[in-house]
């Protein structure tokens, strides 16, 4: 019985993050998408918002899971149980910025494997910051977002036009 | 009659840039150089300040224009009738940050073709970031930066050290 | 009036390809694919079978056409008035390769600017080389290539069970 | 019940393939060891040889067997029931080889998933064709080798040296 | 006589720094570990902290001395009678930042040169700032930092804990 | 009194080749530069004939000798008296393949250090392979390579045209 994380900032969730929970979810017994609390910035939306959101999205999926975690990603995979991060992959950049990550977590907690999977090649440009760079400019973006977050960015597009 | 832009933030305006625009405007019939205004943060120049230094920059390119642009970079090429985006590529960073963007701006108008041109190698180090690091420390950097900007940068010190 | 050219060894021709070249097409007045020949080694199609595939694959292409170099590219290129080489960027791993390319061109011919386009992300591993590698094991790769291309490796396996 | 396939040319196994194959065997509840053999060129070791080797390398890894594959990855994978397809990665260049290779076997059977482990800090350099040309030299590479490989080698040096 | 600079933010140093400036000091005469001061941000330590902890870290290497340096590297550099600047290289990413930080120095300075060595392969994930990211979260991480380093973060502690 | 070594195949030298030697005789007491010999592939030139050419090239180096080296590049640098081996790096390829190198040196012979410069940026597109691969179509690659390497290649294209 493995239970991975799939953690991330998730703000808000792409259609490439929800290929690679699904994916993800087929490789393991259970998976819990964690999302991470950054307490330096504040983000587009609350961890609450997102919590919501990527619920909503993960809501066909039986064996999938949401969860905030506001510590080290090792604690919180041990505090479920888990020996297994997954993270995608989209490009060189990512691949070292992960090497990294997972060098740490390693150290941290030696019992606990990192596996990657790659994004869909189609996703490739598609991330949360980049998203947030051109929503602010009026972009239709709903078609990299899955429709809770979509729906989510219209309210918040609406209430900041009222 | 093709009508590019060459988009960027141009704060400051490098050699690198230049010798990018002269090659760029041997291409196209048309080049536009579009100054990017980020609203999150304070340039060491305005955008108008840019505009000015640009425009006597490219002042010898007779097909070569400069505006200033506030919404997404493929909306502003709509507008002028521009079909091609004109990029530079200096390294393996700047190419996947580029793949990134010219991904989304494919998603966002499928009309508009992103093309790149690579760097002078000896341009390889010029940055404007860089270039705005040692300026503070009051290294003398004119020699990669167009007259126009080498005036605006040493009268700005002179105004500082007022 | 620019012309320019799309050097390649296409051996064979893929969608990936094809696809690059239809994006050139609209950014010229003329294109041409030309067939670069590798004397070292011999290749899965002959110089001229890749000549009849490709020329089948642009036809519906009105400023495209195709000829064999056996020279040197810019040679070549000067030698049918362009001014321009386009190639395309899958990944950083091309990336580097083609800046040594672009490089040693530039300094053969400084009057000929080279130029790139992103692959379609879909693309990305799209390549000649695997293709030929999971052909010999008898692969269904006629999804990522060009009807023509398609049909000739079909007949060369045939011709191999005989 | 998953079954995962870690396959390679594994001429020599290095201790870089034997770390990678330990940890993915906590990851499966079955993991076959698949040796690709390449119609192209000889080896250091014949399949044969290198079967024998690496059954012996894996024999205390309790749900680890060896085979030998002579056709696509991805119908091997199949034949034996294995839904995943695991491989490791030291560095960049790594992953963009792994990312053509992962997208073609998606493209030819999109139930099988590529999932990576990063090699162990400590096994970046160790590589089998860099092995195979310090080999030639003399060097002492037993420390990263299984024994079984060591052995194997050294038997070479010896009938070699007859 | 060859005098050499090993330039950093050290805030804090990491063994993987350690390492670095110990292979370096064979390298050379006189090493002098420069502590730059980045005016647009507070530090997790004061440069006059970082001064006390590297002074204590190198205390064991004879040729090694640690001063703090405000204004241009290249400066420093020369002020010190330095033809050397030293840096260590983890990965790709490293490298390309550290090729234009190169590049301007070679441009504000060419009498002196840049050299690299690699990081040892077992720190490439020790990197300050992923270290003050999970210090926030109560990580130990004693095990990557010099003695002097890891007593000062658990005295921050503590202070912060009363 | 230092001494390093230069290793390569210099087939043929370049002007690449010859600013990483000169700025490496600066940095070191002596410097040898050895000429690998691949025994599997026959070069371009002999290793006498890039032995002559070398020699005279470095003529005007007074720390500056040339050897050919047959065996393990570490086992060399120990029978000359080296403790360090430099290498040049121009970009990101050869920067990973490098760092395999540089570490399976160290694990031969962790007494030898690997150091490395840049290359000149405007040597990035230099490289003894794709001038082989021009020179083949007639191209003046010159300029590119020292006085006497391009005396060497036009000679032997005399005798060729014979």
């Amino acid at each position: 019985m493995t239970t991975a994380i799939f953690p991330g900032s998730f703000d808000p969730v792409t259609v490439g993050h929800m290929h690679l929970i699904e994916r993800a979810s087929h490789l393991v017994d259970r998976l819990i998408v964690a999302i991470g609390v950054n307490t330096q910035k504040t983000g587009y939306f609350t961890p609450e918002e997102r919590l919501e959101i990527l619920s909503e999205s993960v809501a066909d999926l039986p064996n999938v899971t949401v969860q905030i975690e506001t510590g080290l990603t090792t604690d919180f995979a041990a505090s479920v149980g888990a020996t297994v991060i997954i993270r995608g992959l989209r490009n060189v950049t990512d691949f070292e910025y992960e090497q990294g990550i997972a060098g740490m977590n390693q150290y941290l907690n030696p019992k606990i494997e990192t596996v990657f999977l790659l994004a869909n090649p189609a996703d490739a440009f598609v991330s949360s910051s980049l998203i947030k760079e051109v929503i602010q400019f009026g972009a239709d973006i709903t078609g990299v977002l899955p429709p809770a977050a979509a729906k989510a960015i219209e309210q918040r597009r609406n209430e900041n036009a009222d």
